[in-house]
């Protein structure tokens, strides 16, 4: 077996239908089948080098120019390698260096980019190779949301019983449908609880229950409006299902307000320019950014509208994304 | 028979356990009790005149030294006064002259009082002798929570299976809890859609059934709260229940956006001044304004934090207010 050095890219993700809550908290078995779309410009790179002249793990973030520390991030990468390590069977320190090609701060959930790119750059390095299927399962125990960064393009993540079973696969390739995601970077307000921590709590919502059952109806429903590309059906749906996931956010205990006033400001904007016959739909994650959907013969129109709203807004435009890639592969 | 001329006083009033949806549209029963407290200071000033001088009914609203002509809200007046004619067995016509205390369009819902006040004013002005639980009862056909504005100070609203039981009722009386509530006058973005035609749809929300399921023992824990006077508990049960509501309103299709961006800044500022121990608490209607409870101790400390917040803010200040008074009777 030869040890190495690899580097993969791996995109974000956005939910059409969302993730929130667990089954299952240390193998991260979600409680609901969820829908995402991988983002051709939201995109983390990682190296992972094992060697002998490797002291102990490392991990660096790099941002710009300036390496951040975050100690409880280091010490969900040692996790990840060990997993990988302990099916490759070796036996050395790893040194991984991460960087996302979108500002920290801007709201963009990095975790599922990251551990994308960590599980696939890692399995290689260590001379593992692994299908995309258990790719996915691997990402997943590191950071849920992750496997949906692996395969290409639309991509459903399968709830599933058991580990083996809860992993993404791609629905469409990401040529499928020239949609857009103008992801509106709004400024954070109030204290931020991390999903992670919020959705322990997601069963203190009375509409937590309802929610999950009607969650597989949304999830065909959604599929059927990707198939047939229908920008009404899909928006629709979209939207329906991101206020649900908030409404069930906002009455836990303790409830988590994600929306900055922007927010609601875009939220209601949002509608106005539907009325006024424009094909755009919002979704939201747990944070204040808006993301707006709409088909690539619109895009002008909908940049227009928006620096008419707000000029200082800064966005991110993205298409469909491809799924994660080995960039590089050196053997020593 | 005498008939005469009569001015009667009524307070707007803000529910904290909140009336969303009917059980029956026409006679307005509501599909759950409700609790609210009166407010000392928001009021309508209502004068009815029955006379053979008066050629047809005439309802002139006064804001300031306007008048403002609402044909839709005249309209409810006049079947209004024809049920009052109708139980008084009176055939003439009458003038009503009616004065709030707030401005128009600071988005405080006037037809509580404006239907309390033209209850209890027409129908003393038509001769008739009613009981506060008449009173009420007509308030309601009138305009539902108009109920709720005629007892005094903490009032419940019994839900009722037909028109007779469903009527509103003192807990205590106003001077039973010096309380607060601060009312903070957001302004109104996006397109207002109002409560009545907003609740027709409730059950579009997949969280309405849920919402309802768990409302009695709401109103049990609400009224548990007045009682001991214990701000905290009665504090966390009215925010868990108007955002409960709001999630119901968002949800709904098509769904209802009351909050301005300005609504939700001053939640999680009221969220982080609680966290700093400060016993301030908030409830919304179906509106922008963010109703801001706390004791009468903490008055000095709540107006500096939200003259920190935002200087230009305005705001009503109220007390637990008395129930509708007539005020003068003039008998011809």
């Amino acid at each position: 077996m030869k040890y190495s050095k690899s580097t993969a890219i791996a995109p974000a993700n956005i939910a059409f239908i969302k993730y929130w809550g667990k089954k299952d908290e240390v193998i991260r078995l979600p409680l609901n089948a969820s829908i995402s779309m991988n983002l051709s410009n939201c995109l983390t790179t990682t190296t992972v080098e094992f060697s002998k002249s490797n002291k102990t793990d490392t991990f660096a973030l790099l941002d710009g120019k300036n390496i951040v520390n975050d100690n409880k991030e280091t010490e969900k990468v040692i996790k990840h390698l060990d997993r990988i390590r302990k099916i490759a069977k070796l036996d050395l320190s790893a040194k991984v260096v991460s960087k996302n090609n979108f500002p920290k701060g801007a709201g963009i959930a990095s975790s599922a980019s990251g551990f994308a790119a960590l599980t696939v750059a890692a399995s290689s390095a260590a001379g593992l190779s692994l299908s995309e299927k258990e790719l996915s399962i691997l990402a997943r125990i590191g950071s849920g949301s992750a496997c949906r960064s692996i395969p290409d393009g639309f991509v459903e993540w399968r709830a599933g019983e058991k580990s083996e079973d809860s992993f993404a696969y791609s629905l469409y390739p990401n040529t499928h449908w020239d949609l857009r995601d103008l992801i509106l970077l709004v400024q954070n307000t109030g204290k931020k609880i991390g999903s992670t921590k919020g959705m322990e709590n997601a069963f203190s919502s009375p509409f937590m229950e309802p929610r999950l059952q009607g969650i597989n109806n949304k999830i065909t429903k959604v599929a059927a409006a990707l198939q047939r590309k229908n920008i009404q059906q899909f928006g629709n749906l979209i939207e329906e299902e991101t206020v649900n996931m908030h409404a069930v956010m906002m009455t836990q205990n303790p409830p988590l307000f994600y929306w900055s006033g922007e927010t609601i400001e875009i939220i209601k904007e949002v509608v106005m320019w539907r009325a006024e016959g424009l094909d755009v739909y919002f979704t939201i994650d747990a944070g204040p950014n808006v993301h707006l959907f709409f088909e690539a013969k619109d895009e002008e129109e909908v940049l227009r509208k928006i620096k008419s709203f707000n000029r200082e807004l800064k966005y991110i435009l993205n298409k469909p994304g491809e799924g994660v890639k080995l960039t590089d592969k050196h053997l020593f």
